[in-house]
Formats: C-alpha cells, sequence, structure tokens
C-alpha cells in the first residue's frame, strides 16, 4: 500500500510518500515541502497549495492520503491558513478519487511512539528509524507527513483500531 | 461589475451573485445555498462543495469573489468546517483565474448599514431593500452572501475604502 501523508500548512505543508504493509518495516517513497510565501495574497497561495498537491499526488500516484486534522486550539493567528490548508489537502485526494483519511496528531503520536504525547525529537527520531534513513528528514516539516502515513498503513487503511488505541493511551493504559 | 459572493459554511454555504457599480443600486442575479450532509464524510462534503462552487462560478462567469473571512473566535465546533469550506471557495473562484477579496463580517454589516454591529435581522432587511426584492432572500443564509458581494461591489472590487471605513466604525465615529 503506497499512502501520501500531508501535514497541512500555509507557509510549509509537508507531504511525505511512504510504501507498505501493516505489521512490517515501511519504504520511503518521497518527501517534500510545499512552501508559500507569507507576503503573498490568500488566493494566490491555496491556488499554489493546490496545484503543488495534486502534481504530487498525480506523480506518485499513492492508494490513499492521510491528512492531520487541526483544531481550534492550535495557534490562533495561524489555525485558519492551516485549516485551510487542511480543507485543500482533503479536497486534492478526494478530487482523484482517493480515500482520504484524517489523523489527529495524538493518533499519530501513539501510533508511530507508543505514546500520544511524544514530543517533535521523539517523532522525527522514530520516523527516521522506522523508515530507516541514514539522517531524519529534512526539512523537519516532512517528519510529520511521513509519520501520517506510516500510521495510516499500519492502521491498515483505516482508523478504528487507531481510535481505539489513542483512547486506551488517553485512559492512561499506554505500553 | 458581476460579484459572486459567498458566505463560506460545510453544512450550509450561501453563494450571490449580484450586478453593480460603485454608488448606484444594484441588480440580483442569483442566490443559492449549496447543502452536505452532516453524516457524510468530509472528503465528499468538500468535494461537492469545490464541484457546486466550480459549477455556480461557470454558470454566472462573475468578474471577481468576495469571501466571508473565518475567525477563529466563531463556534469552536463548527469553525474548522467553516475555515476549510472558505479555503475551498477561494480556491474556486482563483482557479477560475479571477480575483477574490475576503471581508470581515463587520466590514460587510458596515458597508451595507453603516453599522459594524448590525444583526441578521437588520442586514437581511438592508439586503431585501438595496436589491428591491419583494420579499427575504429564503433561506436566510443567502442574505450573507448577497451582502458580501453588494460590499465588493460598492467598493469599486477594492478593499482598502472598506478597510477604512470599518476602522473608524471600530473608533465609535461610524459613517
Amino acid at each position: 500500500m503506497r499512502v501520501l501523508g500531508v501535514d497541512p500548512g500555509l507557509t510549509r505543508c509537508g507531504v511525505g510518500v511512504v510504501e507498505g504493509v501493516p505489521g512490517r518495516p515501511c519504504t520511503l517513497v518521497a518527501y517534500h515541502v510545499v512552501r508559500t510565501d507569507p507576503d503573498d495574497e490568500l488566493p494566490h497561495r491555496l491556488l499554489l497549495l493546490d496545484r503543488a498537491l495534486t502534481d504530487l499526488v498525480a506523480e506518485h500516484r499513492p492508494e490513499s492520503v492521510a491528512v492531520e486534522r487541526v483544531f481550534s486550539q492550535h495557534n490562533v493567528r495561524t489555525v485558519m491558513g492551516t485549516a485551510q490548508a487542511s480543507g485543500i489537502a482533503v479536497l486534492a485526494g478526494a478530487r482523484a478519487g482517493l480515500p482520504v483519511q484524517t489523523y489527529t496528531p495524538s493518533e499519530v503520536k501513539a501510533a508511530i511512539t507508543g505514546s500520544g504525547t511524544a514530543d517533535k525529537a521523539q517523532m522525527t527520531a522514530m520516523v527516521t528509524r522506522l523508515l530507516r534513513l541514514a539522517e531524519p528528514p529534512k526539512p523537519a516539516d516532512a517528519a510529520d507527513a511521513l509519520a501520517l502515513a506510516i500510521c495510516h498503513i499500519w492502521r491498515g487503511g483505516t482508523r478504528s483500531k487507531l481510535a481505539a488505541a489513542a483512547d486506551r493511551v488517553r485512559r492512561g493504559g499506554a505500553r
């Protein structure tokens, strides 16, 4: 199964493509960071992001797309742009006829590290190890997108088991 | 000038098309409310919204698009869906090669009623009067979209004067 993960953002949008099957090590296909200029106008930024994501989906031909779910608890100044970027990412997958799944940050963290509250350094270290990379993905923005793709593969392309795991973590029964 | 206004929403998205020139009465061309099912999955909802808005832009051939700017102060439960819908609306205009302008709710209220804090009933009454309609637009969701379009026309397709007016309103010197 090939999955394209998206860590949505308007200024920096991480994209990671990973191949694998549940329960086995995954393989890195590619990763990118799509950037748009904060000084540019919103319509142009969304257009550039839409084109870049549509092109990456066409180039890498994933079987499904995983996008991080945005919460309003995030930085209030940037959360609207992040939410709009996530909408564009979900749409890019849906327009290509692909199944699109969203995951909360804590679901992804729990899937990758066993803890829903892992920090960024721990996540990057695990992604580097799980994909057997010689060094961490650069820029770091790509690591979260790769983690989303790995998370989606390991859950067999469905969210149900992961949601249950995340619930267990929240109840304090984590590994 | 023909303008397509969008009051973004995932469950109900108002769309209003108005024709006119600055300083003269405007004419109603059409209004619609695009609905998606809250029980449906997000990717399908965004896809339906994208198709509907893209079709309405193609059908009505506006010269520009005006979209309400979303704030995180809105209802936290629905604000993410509203932000995603606004991203889809801005993108639909940009993909058609049209200029897209966003306005805050208080900018639109100030333009239509002279007060940035006008309530919904007052806005609907003014839109009905300004477009010389026999009765208020139904459903009411369309009134805000029509107000956005009128606001954009009256400001001559630019936001600068309006932003200045809104600032004056905020400083207490309305109209």
